[in-house]
């Protein structure tokens, strides 16, 4: 299939372009450059089914809304504001394509960030990259900035995506034995939601910049490995004193499950972050722990948080 | 493998970001914004190894090397200038990642578009998708812009990729009978080169745009279908008077084989584009026919060309 009859297929789903731009239909997408003062983000993840995204499990429409989700995430981590997308699509027939666009373009569409090129490949396995600009007023929240004192929080429970992917499995097995009725109970819909539609905390990063976040990351493979990664990039250790668990997951799902996509980030002692979030309709970020000196130091309530082993563990 | 064992390997290949911009390492990369009076161009354009290139005929490196220029051309076509690169790679042994890189980077360097971030994923098919930026001063060339009379102009013979690819699976044959010595003449080099290391033709597209070409687009697919997309978009038929043939390619080869990444583009018959091409160094294109007013005219020397049929005959 070429890109004509890609546009003819998805026309009546693409967005169409403002005047003066370009989306689609040209060698490159061409968009409006706005003022000086703003920073340029750029983000590019790939879903690779079987590997990201189970297609037994989950529809083909929410590999389409993760792989737009996961990039709009990179972007609210930034504490910026999503611009435009572009997709390329490698190993999926002409037929099921509309129906993986309907969830790209249905998060495309939630969040502001028109899909305005890309291309579309054979292959035999279906693979979705996805890249985004975006746009930070004045500087970005690097994972760089956090120091030893400073509190860290999360924007939301962890373990709720990790524990909806256990669901459907446990879900799968029973349908195969016989055994129970195949429904779920609303807790345990709530978490396959998680799983298969995570939501990008693109408010909670703007509000968490506004406020004065040091350094800033989001959840995609488990609180201990994310975390990890920004102590180290900012050159501290961490002491948590809490995990926030989401109803019907275990601890172990939050340290460990990846796909939240909530955002941790650090601020200083002084700040109270709750009042901004809450004049915004937001739930107030919760309290983590706090960053410490010693870089070796990775401890939950005092004991090491063994990082190596979670995602194994699962 | 995660970001920070790529980086650990990628390192020394990596270029350093300069002050005030971040690449890799964090969410989505940082890179400073320009003034207004120019406009963002964004591509993204995906390699999957035994559909775009045969990895059994060219080295992991000329995939890295094609994977970059194709969306370097993207940009050349539209007269602009490329600026950050982001690359995804799915499907790709850690050991061999060096290699690819190696391609990609040599080419990133060659034309000043820097790979300011990316990602890694699993797969059982190595699938390389590559984003591009770039800053266009005013409006770019578009493919919408001819108009009938005007003059359709080529940056170089074309054929040449398509010929390559040719004398390579001649020599695999060969190899595999134990017939002749496997060499290469100096020609067939020059052919295979065009295959494995095709070039995209930035400076040429900037001097296209500069002398006020009407419409513009690489030949990536084959003259044929491109100059037919051109013609599609901008409401126009066009009447080839020569197709220049690159040495040792065929005509068939010329009008129908891919990947040669030449730009075709279209002036007012007014227009003489060699000076501006040889003020700077530059061969100066050549003509290939003109526009005409009959949308259903796709002519070369007065008899239809067969689009859809191109592709199938090679």
């Amino acid at each position: 299939m070429d890109e004509n009859e890609a546009l003819e297929l998805l026309g009546h789903l693409l967005p169409a372009a403002p005047p003066g731009e370009v989306w689609w239909g040209d060698d490159a997408a061409v968009v409006a450059v706005p003022g000086e003062g703003r920073q340029l983000l750029l983000a590019l993840d790939t879903v690779v089914a079987g590997v990201d995204a189970d297609l037994t499990l989950s529809r083909l429409s929410d590999l389409g809304w993760k792989a737009m989700a996961v990039n709009l995430s990179d972007i609210a981590a930034m504490g910026g504001t999503p611009a435009h997308a572009l997709v390329s699509v490698a190993g999926l027939g002409a037929s099921s394509l509309p129906e993986l666009y309907e969830g790209l373009l249905e998060a495309s569409t939630r969040y502001g960030c028109p899909v305005v090129g890309g291309d579309l490949s054979s292959g035999e396995q279906l693979v979705v990259s996805v890249a985004v600009t975006g746009w930070s007023e004045g500087h970005p929240v690097l994972r760089s900035g956090a120091s030893p004192d400073d509190i860290i929080w999360v924007t939301s429970p962890l373990g709720a995506a990790a524990a909806g992917l256990r669901c459907l499995r446990e879900r799968a097995a029973m349908d195969c034995t016989g055994a129970g009725d195949g429904q779920l109970s609303r807790e345990q819909e709530a978490l396959v939601s998680a799983h298969a539609r995570p939501v990008p905390a693109l408010a909670e990063g703007s509000v968490a910049k506004n406020v004065g976040a040091t350094a800033m990351i989001d959840v995609s493979d488990g609180l201990a490995t994310d975390l990890s990664r920004l102590a180290r990039s900012s050159g501290v250790g961490f002491e948590l004193a809490e995990v926030p668990v989401a109803p019907g997951a275990t601890l172990l799902e939050a340290l460990g499950g990846g796909d939240d996509y909530a955002l941790v980030f650090t601020l200083p002692p002084s700040v109270v972050p709750a009042p901004a979030f809450e004049a915004v309709g937001l739930r107030p970020p919760m309290l983590l722990g706090a960053c410490v000196a010693d870089t070796g130091r990775h401890h939950l309530r005092g004991a090491p948080l063994e990082v190596a082993g979670w995602e194994h563990t699962l």
